[in-house]
C-alpha cells in the first residue's frame, strides 16, 4: 500500500547489492511513495551486476561511487542533482565491509590495516558523503539522512567482530554532523538499527543463523525484515519526522529492551 | 498535507484538554489521515469544556473516563469498541498531573498522598488501560500505543519535579506491558519524548518559559511544536513502523543528544 | 582483606534479612573497613530474629524503622546520630517488596492497592529516607547513599514483574533527589544495579534458578556475589568515588553490555 | 591518605605528559596505595621531558612507545614484566591526539588522513595494547584496564570535534576487547568519562575555558578534578571493583544526569 508519503522528494540510495538488501527494499518503497531515486554503490559491488533490475524497476540511474573516494562523491551529487534538477531531499546510506570479517579474523586478532579500511568504508564514509554534500550545499532544508546500524554498536555480539566498533563509530558521526547540518540547514540525521537480517552481506557472518534464530526469540514481535525497515526509512525520510535527528532508532521487535524472553529461558532449560 | 496513513483505523485519544494540548492536536492529524476517533478524558477536564470544539471538528464522540477507575476504562472501551464495531487499532495516552506542581511544593518536601496521586494518574494510568485492553481483547493485532513522556525521565530539570520520576515509571511500564502485549498480540507500545511544549498543562510548570527558550537554544533544529509531535505520533500509528516496540523516541529537535551548543556557550559567556 | 577506607565513618544499613542478604554481607565489610554502623529493617523482618546475630557481628544496635513512616524514619536518623555522636556519612538501601509478586500475580493482572505499597516501600522509600535526613541535615558533607537496584530497570524480564517498574522509579528519585542534596551538601546518589544474587528475597521470584543460570551464561565474568557487591559499596561509601553521583552503576560481570555469548548461543542450539 | 589498596599491584600508566596529567595524577595515587609502575608515553612526549620527575617521584622506570606500534607495545610489555618479575595487574590509556583539533580544522572540514591518525592513536591503540597483552598473556587474572574518555561520545559538544568520534570507538573497543578478555581471563576493562579537566592536552582545544565553566555550573558536585578522578582509577584497579566490567563511568559530578541547574537557567535568563 502506498501513501504518496515521498511525493515530489528525490533521494539517494547507496549500497543496494541484490533483492535482499535492505537498500534494495527501500528504493522500492520510495519508489511507490513517489520519490525520485538516484542507486549507488561501490563499482565494485555494481559489476556484480543486479542493481540493473533494480534501476529499471525504480526508473533510476545507477551512479557508481567509492564512498572513500571524494572526487567520486562530487561526482555523485553533481550527478544526481543534475538528473534531480535540484536538491537532495533524503540520502540511505546502507554501507558496511569489514575485510577482517571476511576473512575469518578473530577480533582479538584482526589485521589493523584491514581495520581502518573497516573504519574508512562502514563509518567515515558517512562522513564523506554528508561533507560533500555541505561543500556543495546538495541537501535541501529538512532534508533527511539515514544510517543502518546495528546494536553491537551498544552491547557485545563476538561474532560481529570489529563491525561493532564500526557502528558505534558511525553512530557518533550521525551525531557529530547532525548536529552541524541541523543548525546550519535543519537537515536531519538518524541512525537506524535494525533486526539482523537475512542479507547476502549478512550471511557472510560466522554464526549468523544460529544468531538469527536467537534473536528471533528475543525479539517480542519476532526480528524485523527487511521490507518493514524499508516501511521506517520511508517515514523518516517523509516530512512526518522533521524534528527527530541525532537519533539511534531501534527497529528490531523490541529486542533492544528485552533483558530476557520465555521462549530463550524455556531453551536454557534445555 | 494528508496521506491516508490511518485509512480505516480506530483509535482513542486521551487527553485533548484546549488547542494548545498535543492530544488535540493528535487527534486532528490522526482525523486528516482517515482515522475514526473516540476522544476521553477526566470527567473534571471535560467540564471545562472546549473538547466539544474537537469533537465536532473530528467527528467523534467524547467519552469520559477517569482513568484510575478500571469500571469507567472498562466502559470507555465497551462504548468505543461498540462505537468503532471492532476492534481498537491505537492509543494515545497523553496523560500527566501533578498536585505536588500546583501546589509548588519543592521535589524534597512533596506530600506523599499527593505523590501517590501523580503515579497513579500520570504512570499507572497507563497500565490500566492496557490491562482494561488485555483483558477485554480490545487492541487489533498491530495495534499501536503510544504515551508522551519527557527527557526528565532520564536526567534532571529540577522544576519538573515528581513528574521526571512519574515519567520514568511511566515509561517502564510502556516497556513491561509492551512486552507481554506484543508476545501476545503484536501489539507495540512505545513512549515519545517531546520537546517542552507551551500546552495550558505546561505553563503551570514553574520556571517554564526560562526553560523553554534553553530547551530550545540546546536543540539543533529548535524545540519540536506539538504539531509535529502529531505528525510523529501519526507515523507510530501507521502500519509503516509496526516492528518498532518498547521503545522512548525522542521527538525533541535534537535535545537529547546534544552535550551544549554554541548558542548556549555563547549566552554562558555573557 | 580490609583497607580502612572507612575508618571514622558512620553509616546506616537497611535491610539485612539473614546472612545471604546484600545489605548483611555490606555490613560485614563496613565494620571491616572500619565504619561504625546502626542496622535497621522493618518490624517484620526484625522479628524474622536474625539479624541480632549481625548486631553482634558489627557490633551495632539495630533500630526497627517502616520505611514508609516518616515519625519512624525521623526516630531512626535521631537515635543514630545520638549513636554515632554526629551526623551519618552513609547509607545503603536495600529494600524491595512486592505483594504481587509473592501473590504470583502476573504482570498484566496485578492489584493495584499492592502495587502502590510495591512502590512506596520499595521505590519512595529512598526519597522518604533522603527527605527526612535533608529536614534534620543528617548527612555530613560528602555523604553517600546507595540504593540497590535491576537491570530490570532498562530491559524486560517478564518474571521480574512490577518490580522493574519499581526499580525504575527508584533510580529515577536517586537521580532526582541526588541532584538536590549534590547541589545543596555535596551528598551524592546513587544505585547499584547487581547481577541476580541467591537471597532469601530474590529466591521468592519465579522461575528465578532458571535465570540465575542464565544470567550466568551471559556474564563474561560470571555473576556478581553479595560478598563482590559488599565490596563495591565499600568504594562507593569511601572517599574515593566523591565525584560519582547520579550514577546507575551495573555490577553485573559484564551482563549489561554483553548482547549474547558463545555459551549462549551454544546453549541456543541444542 | 593513603589505604594500601594496591599493594603488590603492579601497572602500567599511558600518558602522563606533566603534573596537570590525569596520568600523572593518577601514577603518583596508586604509588601511594602501592602499586608497582611502569610509566610509558609515546618517544616525543617523553622528549618534552618532565616525565623524568613522576618517574623519580614513583619509582618507576620510563619506557617509550608509540602506540600505534606493534613492535614497541610488545617490547614495553616485555621489559615491564622483567622489571616486575611477573604479570601486569593493571594498566591506565590515557591517551588522546587529534591533529585536525591541532590545526583548528572545523568537524565538518576534517582532513580524512589527520583523522586516521586520530582513531589509531586515541582508540585503536587501546585494541593494540590489550591485543599485544593478550598475546603474550601479560595481564594476571583479574587485571583491571581503565581507558579515559569524555561524554562528547554520547552527546554533541561542537567544540570537541572528532575526538567525539574517537571517543565513541574506544568505548567500544574497550567492551569489545573487554568481552574477550574477561571470558578468557576474567580481565576487565572499562572507561572512566572525566568531567573536562585543565590539563595541557586539554587547553588545546578551542572555547575550552568557557565550556570548563559550562560543565562546572551543570554539575551538581562541580567538576571533578584530576586528582579525584586518580582516586577512582585507584578503585577501579583495586580487587573491590572485580565484577566491573564493559562499563563506561562517569566521573562527572552528576553532570551526565542533569538537564539542567538553577545555576545554568538563571545565567540563560541574563
Amino acid at each position: 500500500m502506498a501513501y504518496n508519503l515521498l511525493q515530489g522528494k528525490k533521494g539517494i540510495i547507496f549500497g543496494a547489492l541484490d533483492e535482499k538488501s535492505i537498500a534494495w527494499r527501500t528504493a522500492l518503497r520510495c519508489h511507490e511513495e513517489g520519490a525520485q531515486l538516484v542507486l549507488s554503490n561501490a563499482p565494485v559491488a555494481l559489476r556484480m551486476g543486479e542493481i540493473k533490475k533494480l534501476a529499471d524497476a525504480v526508473n533510476a540511474p545507477v551512479i557508481g561511487a567509492d564512498v572513500v573516494n571524494m572526487d567520486d562523491l562530487r561526482k555523485l551529487l553533481e550527478e544526481s542533482m543534475k538528473h534531480f534538477g535540484g536538491g537532495i531531499d533524503f540520502i540511505l546510506h546502507s554501507i558496511g565491509m569489514s575485510l577482517n570479517v571476511r576473512k575469518g579474523k578473530h577480533y582479538t586478532e584482526i589485521d589493523y590495516g584491514f581495520n581502518q579500511k573497516s573504519l574508512d568504508i562502514s563509518s567515515m564514509s558517512l562522513h564523506r558523503v554528508l561533507r560533500t554534500a555541505w561543500e556543495m550545499d546538495a541537501l535541501n532544508d529538512w532534508g533527511s539522512v539515514v544510517a543502518l546500524t546495528y546494536i553491537a554498536a551498544q552491547r557485545v555480539f563476538p561474532d560481529y567482530n570489529e563491525m561493532a566498533d564500526a557502528k558505534a563509530l558511525l553512530e557518533s558521526v550521525a551525531r557529530s554532523f547532525g548536529y552541524h547540518y541541523g543548525v546550519r540547514k535543519k537537515v536531519r540525521v538518524n541512525t537506524i538499527s535494525q533486526s539482523p537480517t537475512k542479507t547476502t552481506a549478512g550471511s557472510g557472518v560466522k554464526g549468523f543463523d544460529g544468531f538469527i534464530s536467537y534473536a528471533e526469540k528475543m525479539s517480542p514481535l519476532g526480528n524485523a525484515t527487511g521490507d518493514q525497515c524499508a516501511d521506517y526509512c520511508v517515514t523518516m525520510f517523509s516530512d512526518l519526522t522533521r524534528m527527530v535527528t541525532m537519533q539511534n532508532l531501534f527497529h528490531d521487535g523490541g529486542f533492544s529492551f528485552t533483558g530476557v524472553t520465555e521462549a530463550v529461558i524455556n531453551q536454557m532449560e534445555k
